[in-house]
Protein backbone atom coordinates (compact mmCIF):
# COMPACT_ATOMS: atom_id res chain seq x y z
CA UNK A 1 0.00 0.00 0.00
CA UNK A 2 0.97 3.66 -0.76
CA UNK A 3 -0.27 7.32 -0.46
CA UNK A 4 -3.59 8.23 -0.77
CA UNK A 5 -4.10 10.72 -3.40
CA UNK A 6 -6.81 12.95 -1.87
CA UNK A 7 -7.99 16.03 -3.22
CA UNK A 8 -7.55 19.50 -1.65
CA UNK A 9 -9.31 19.69 2.22
CA UNK A 10 -11.98 19.92 3.57
CA UNK A 11 -12.26 16.33 3.55
CA UNK A 12 -12.55 13.61 6.46
CA UNK A 13 -10.11 10.92 7.77
CA UNK A 14 -11.06 7.53 9.40
CA UNK A 15 -7.92 6.51 11.30
CA UNK A 16 -8.46 3.16 12.82
CA UNK A 17 -5.80 2.24 15.15
CA UNK A 18 -5.28 -1.58 16.33
CA UNK A 19 -3.50 -4.82 17.95
CA UNK A 20 -3.39 -7.86 15.87
CA UNK A 21 -3.87 -10.94 17.97
CA UNK A 22 -1.57 -13.88 16.37
CA UNK A 23 -4.89 -15.75 15.82
CA UNK A 24 -6.32 -16.85 11.59
CA UNK A 25 -3.54 -14.96 9.59
CA UNK A 26 -4.83 -16.03 6.99
CA UNK A 27 -8.31 -15.09 7.33
CA UNK A 28 -7.28 -11.96 8.70
CA UNK A 29 -5.03 -10.81 5.29
CA UNK A 30 -8.25 -12.02 2.49
CA UNK A 31 -11.00 -9.83 4.30
CA UNK A 32 -8.67 -7.07 4.96
CA UNK A 33 -7.88 -7.27 1.31
CA UNK A 34 -11.80 -7.59 0.43
CA UNK A 35 -13.00 -4.71 2.88
CA UNK A 36 -9.77 -2.15 1.30
CA UNK A 37 -11.60 -3.14 -2.37
CA UNK A 38 -15.27 -2.68 -1.29
CA UNK A 39 -14.46 0.49 0.77
CA UNK A 40 -12.64 2.02 -2.59
CA UNK A 41 -16.24 1.29 -4.94
CA UNK A 42 -18.33 2.88 -1.87
CA UNK A 43 -19.55 6.45 -2.93
CA UNK A 44 -17.14 9.45 -1.63
CA UNK A 45 -14.18 7.13 -0.92
CA UNK A 46 -11.12 9.11 -1.69
CA UNK A 47 -8.33 6.12 -0.75
CA UNK A 48 -6.48 4.46 1.71
CA UNK A 49 -3.21 4.72 3.79
CA UNK A 50 -2.81 1.68 5.71
CA UNK A 51 0.61 0.48 7.77
CA UNK A 52 1.58 -2.50 10.55
CA UNK A 53 4.42 -2.91 11.88
CA UNK A 54 6.39 -6.35 13.16
CA UNK A 55 4.92 -6.24 16.81
CA UNK A 56 1.30 -6.06 15.43
CA UNK A 57 0.27 -3.33 16.02
CA UNK A 58 -1.30 -1.35 13.22
CA UNK A 59 -2.54 2.48 11.45
CA UNK A 60 -4.91 2.58 8.67
CA UNK A 61 -6.46 5.55 7.60
CA UNK A 62 -9.20 5.97 5.30
CA UNK A 63 -9.91 9.54 3.43
CA UNK A 64 -13.80 10.44 2.76
CA UNK A 65 -15.79 13.09 0.88
CA UNK A 66 -17.99 13.63 3.82
CA UNK A 67 -19.35 12.10 7.09
CA UNK A 68 -22.25 10.55 5.37
CA UNK A 69 -19.88 8.21 3.22
CA UNK A 70 -18.28 7.25 6.15
CA UNK A 71 -21.74 6.47 7.57
CA UNK A 72 -22.75 4.49 4.70
CA UNK A 73 -19.19 2.58 5.07
CA UNK A 74 -19.81 1.98 8.61
CA UNK A 75 -23.35 0.28 8.06
CA UNK A 76 -21.96 -2.00 4.73
CA UNK A 77 -23.23 -5.10 5.57
CA UNK A 78 -19.90 -6.96 4.56
CA UNK A 79 -17.98 -4.52 6.82
CA UNK A 80 -20.12 -5.22 9.80
CA UNK A 81 -19.49 -8.66 9.32
CA UNK A 82 -15.64 -8.12 9.07
CA UNK A 83 -16.01 -5.87 12.49
CA UNK A 84 -17.65 -8.34 14.17
CA UNK A 85 -14.61 -11.08 13.64
CA UNK A 86 -12.13 -8.32 13.98
CA UNK A 87 -13.40 -7.71 17.65
CA UNK A 88 -13.66 -11.41 18.36
CA UNK A 89 -10.48 -13.01 16.93
CA UNK A 90 -8.39 -10.50 15.04
CA UNK A 91 -8.05 -7.68 17.45
CA UNK A 92 -6.76 -7.72 20.90
CA UNK A 93 -7.61 -3.83 21.64
CA UNK A 94 -8.56 -0.76 18.41
CA UNK A 95 -9.55 2.44 18.72
CA UNK A 96 -11.10 4.37 16.19
CA UNK A 97 -11.22 7.89 15.56
CA UNK A 98 -13.63 10.31 13.14
CA UNK A 99 -12.05 12.98 11.91
CA UNK A 100 -12.08 16.61 9.45
CA UNK A 101 -8.93 16.82 7.54
CA UNK A 102 -7.99 20.67 7.45
CA UNK A 103 -5.00 21.22 5.93
CA UNK A 104 -2.31 19.25 4.31
CA UNK A 105 1.19 19.01 3.08
CA UNK A 106 2.77 17.17 0.44
CA UNK A 107 6.72 16.32 -0.65
CA UNK A 108 4.95 14.10 -3.47
CA UNK B 1 4.88 1.76 20.44
CA UNK B 2 0.86 1.33 21.31
CA UNK B 3 -2.22 3.12 21.42
CA UNK B 4 -2.37 7.22 22.41
CA UNK B 5 -4.45 7.25 25.90
CA UNK B 6 -6.61 10.54 24.11
CA UNK B 7 -9.52 12.12 26.08
CA UNK B 8 -13.15 12.77 25.18
CA UNK B 9 -13.35 14.54 21.73
CA UNK B 10 -12.66 16.97 20.19
CA UNK B 11 -9.04 17.04 20.22
CA UNK B 12 -6.56 17.42 17.19
CA UNK B 13 -4.46 14.90 15.32
CA UNK B 14 -1.31 15.29 12.82
CA UNK B 15 -1.41 12.66 10.56
CA UNK B 16 1.74 12.08 9.02
CA UNK B 17 2.49 9.37 6.21
CA UNK B 18 6.03 8.87 5.17
CA UNK B 19 8.07 6.50 2.88
CA UNK B 20 11.30 5.68 4.05
CA UNK B 21 14.35 5.64 2.37
CA UNK B 22 17.08 2.78 3.38
CA UNK B 23 19.57 5.70 4.27
CA UNK B 24 20.84 6.14 7.88
CA UNK B 25 19.01 3.71 10.00
CA UNK B 26 21.00 5.07 13.28
CA UNK B 27 20.95 8.51 13.12
CA UNK B 28 16.54 8.25 11.72
CA UNK B 29 15.75 5.73 14.75
CA UNK B 30 18.10 8.75 17.61
CA UNK B 31 15.98 11.01 16.19
CA UNK B 32 12.97 10.14 15.91
CA UNK B 33 12.57 8.57 19.55
CA UNK B 34 14.19 12.39 20.28
CA UNK B 35 11.31 13.86 18.65
CA UNK B 36 8.97 11.71 20.41
CA UNK B 37 10.05 12.28 23.73
CA UNK B 38 10.52 16.49 23.24
CA UNK B 39 6.71 16.08 21.55
CA UNK B 40 6.16 14.78 24.75
CA UNK B 41 7.18 17.40 26.92
CA UNK B 42 5.37 20.07 24.91
CA UNK B 43 2.31 21.80 25.91
CA UNK B 44 -0.97 20.46 24.42
CA UNK B 45 0.57 17.04 23.69
CA UNK B 46 -2.30 14.36 24.47
CA UNK B 47 -0.41 11.24 22.62
CA UNK B 48 1.33 9.30 19.49
CA UNK B 49 0.51 6.45 17.93
CA UNK B 50 3.10 4.99 15.08
CA UNK B 51 3.76 2.35 12.94
CA UNK B 52 6.06 1.18 9.67
CA UNK B 53 5.87 -2.02 7.56
CA UNK B 54 8.63 -4.01 6.28
CA UNK B 55 8.33 -1.94 3.04
CA UNK B 56 9.22 1.29 4.73
CA UNK B 57 5.93 2.90 4.59
CA UNK B 58 4.75 4.55 8.36
CA UNK B 59 2.26 6.67 9.63
CA UNK B 60 2.42 8.42 12.59
CA UNK B 61 -0.31 9.88 14.29
CA UNK B 62 0.22 12.58 17.26
CA UNK B 63 -2.71 14.38 19.00
CA UNK B 64 -2.89 17.65 20.47
CA UNK B 65 -5.49 19.53 22.49
CA UNK B 66 -5.36 22.69 20.03
CA UNK B 67 -4.03 23.96 16.94
CA UNK B 68 -1.69 26.77 18.44
CA UNK B 69 -0.15 23.80 20.38
CA UNK B 70 0.24 21.91 16.96
CA UNK B 71 1.55 25.46 15.50
CA UNK B 72 4.40 25.65 18.32
CA UNK B 73 5.52 21.60 17.97
CA UNK B 74 6.00 22.56 14.37
CA UNK B 75 7.67 25.52 14.86
CA UNK B 76 10.22 24.28 17.39
CA UNK B 77 13.47 24.39 16.30
CA UNK B 78 14.95 20.87 17.33
CA UNK B 79 11.97 19.91 15.11
CA UNK B 80 12.44 22.20 12.39
CA UNK B 81 16.01 20.64 12.15
CA UNK B 82 14.58 17.20 12.17
CA UNK B 83 12.41 17.96 9.21
CA UNK B 84 15.14 19.26 7.25
CA UNK B 85 17.09 16.11 7.53
CA UNK B 86 13.68 13.93 6.86
CA UNK B 87 13.08 15.73 3.68
CA UNK B 88 16.65 15.62 2.61
CA UNK B 89 18.07 12.04 3.68
CA UNK B 90 15.26 10.03 5.60
CA UNK B 91 11.94 10.36 3.37
CA UNK B 92 11.57 9.68 -0.31
CA UNK B 93 7.93 11.36 0.16
CA UNK B 94 5.65 12.52 2.81
CA UNK B 95 2.08 14.08 3.27
CA UNK B 96 1.02 15.57 6.75
CA UNK B 97 -2.52 16.23 7.32
CA UNK B 98 -3.78 18.53 10.31
CA UNK B 99 -7.27 17.03 11.21
CA UNK B 100 -9.97 17.83 14.07
CA UNK B 101 -11.14 15.04 15.51
CA UNK B 102 -14.89 14.71 16.56
CA UNK B 103 -15.57 10.95 17.20
CA UNK B 104 -13.98 8.14 18.63
CA UNK B 105 -14.62 4.52 19.73
CA UNK B 106 -12.25 2.76 22.34
CA UNK B 107 -12.57 -1.02 22.70
CA UNK B 108 -9.73 -0.80 25.37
Amino acid sequence: MSFANTPPPPYYAVIFTSQRTEKDSKGYKRTAELMVELASKQTGFLGVESSRDHDGLGITVSYWDSLESIKQWKEHMAHQKAKEKGKKDWYSAYITRICKVDRDYHSI
